[in-house]
């Protein structure tokens, strides 16, 4: 199967080092989604929700690893226990805010892609099946974020 | 960018007809995700989570629409106010219960999609960044889901 963009999320984050992890880290990171025109009117209605997943390509990620550490801990773990970005059908999942529409861009809040980030979907966060507070944390319980080695990606 | 699935999800599912709508209405459907051996190695520490996002292609959805009504309301939406399978970049996401792992097949609790569906990536789900509560639920909030209308996708 072959994606094609249907838009651009313009973001703050201009190299991964600027870039945060996870949206929970950069909530007042505000962004814009343009969705191409030809899409806009699959936009109808989107902006009566307040939370938004975007799917996105993974399109300046380095080198695939099926196992890795990441910038939660040192230790190795398989790249499907973790969201890295180094993995077989580099899409990217995030949630963010939605602020406003106007016409074919959201305005969002809680960015962690880089800008220019091609948009491959957008669909609605709904609490009513995606808010599951008794989910395990898994390997993350009780990691903090640490500062990203030098050179890593 | 092109796609190659890493693995196949098999449900009780057999045609549209039989799927169910949300994992919620399903959390009993028992299901297996079979990764492709080759991408075993990824799943290292995944049985320390309970839920996970899988991402599939919707490979039997209809013609792409981008406004249409949904099983919720005979209102029409944009697609991407709506969890619709018919969507460009055809990517199906569902958030599931990890019952066990074996190997490279994970047992899951409340599929959703069609028996066979290729399998693209799987991404923990991570109660501290993606449980969110207060979310509204847009023009979904009080609606219930309606038997399917015959022959209707």
């Amino acid at each position: 199967m072959i994606l094609e963009p249907i838009g651009v999320i313009h973001t703050p984050f201009k190299t991964k080092e600027e870039c945060p992890i996870q949206p929970v880290y950069s909530s007042d990171s505000l962004g814009r989604v343009e969705v191409f025109a030809e899409y806009e009117q699959g936009l109808q209605d989107i902006e009566t929700f307040s939370h938004l997943y975007l799917l996105y390509l993974f399109d300046r990620s380095g080198s695939i690893a099926l196992v890795r550490s990441t910038f939660l801990d040192d230790e190795p773990h398989g790249i499907y226990a973790s969201h890295h970005p180094c993995r077989p059908n580099g899409i990217g999942l995030s949630i963010v805010k939605l602020v406003r529409r106007e016409k074919n861009i959201l305005f969002i809040e809680g960015c962690d892609m880089l800008d220019k980030t091609p948009l491959l979907d957008i669909k609605p966060y709904l609490p009513q099946y995606d808010d599951i507070p008794d989910a395990s944390e898994g390997w993350t319980a009780g990691k903090q974020r640490r500062p990203k080695p030098e050179g890593r990606e």
